[in-house]
């Protein structure tokens, strides 16, 4: 294929959380904290699920479907001035796609229950990646960025309703 | 739109690497220690990108555009037995996408230096998140599910034509 072609994907499950309104919602896992949630994963992709619950972590990669623009400058929850979207975690990237880290605490058959969840309720999960501390373990000393907060300050954070 | 709806995804730019072809690729970043790489962000982009020089690390997302076939179970690199893909890094996920951290070395223009590369070069690239130690740092004692490798392990394992 052409490496400029549009990737269709389709979602492989539904993330159930307590978040009905992006209202008050944590706007990263550290806010999140002990927040349970599920992940449905839906019948022809149950298969793939073998062996996860051997990890403690898991990523998540979902579709910010409440997302209704895209944007290349916005201002972050965790800011004032305006950043570029790749700069920030916010859900108006081209991509429309989130990235989660979140504690796997354990599977039955195609439900797995997870825990520091900060995702919306109904929100369309589009792959399951392990976390790995081998591979995922990035330097100790990473730069934040315009990111000043500490993790006190991220945990108290909440969402509103810039994104939709 | 429907929750189980397929997802659209428009490539934001291409990932340029010293990896031609799949033969004695390294298999995750740690394996490709000061490997340098470009990522080329398409004009629409460019705009995105302000601010993201301020990060010393970066999440890329990509499309494993080499992957012919999907598989709910492999053998992985780092393993000879079956796991469930979610359980595993394979490209063969239902997604195609793929989820690497690199450094970034420096931006010029729409044009980011990136280092410790484990990318096919040509790959087309979906999204950029800056990594932030305040979200992204998980349980420093995660466990690695089946993969009992240590650093060295992974550093030394090269990729193979399994997963086209």
């Amino acid at each position: 294929m052409n490496q400029c072609d549009p990737v269709v994907i389709e979602p492989i499950g539904i993330i159930h959380t307590p978040f009905k309104t992006l209202d008050n919602m944590p706007i990263q896992p550290r806010g999140a904290q002990g927040v349970r949630g599920t992940l449905e994963i839906f019948p022809p992709f149950e298969e793939g699920l073998k062996d996860v619950e051997l990890f403690s972590h898991i990523y998540l990669l979902y579709h910010f479907h409440r997302a209704s623009r895209k944007a290349l400058k916005v201002v972050p929850f965790m800011d004032t001035v305006e950043r570029g979207v790749f700069a920030t975690r916010s859900p108006l990237r081209p991509s429309f796609i989130g990235l989660s880290g979140v504690k796997l605490v354990e599977r039955k058959g195609p439900v797995l229950t997870i825990e520091n969840v900060d995702i919306l309720d109904g929100t369309p999960l589009l792959d399951i990646k392990p976390y790995v501390p081998q591979f995922d373990t990035m330097c100790s000393d990473a730069s934040s960025g315009w990111i000043d907060a500490d993790k006190e300050k991220v945990a108290a954070k909440r969402s509103d309703r810039r994104f939709i």
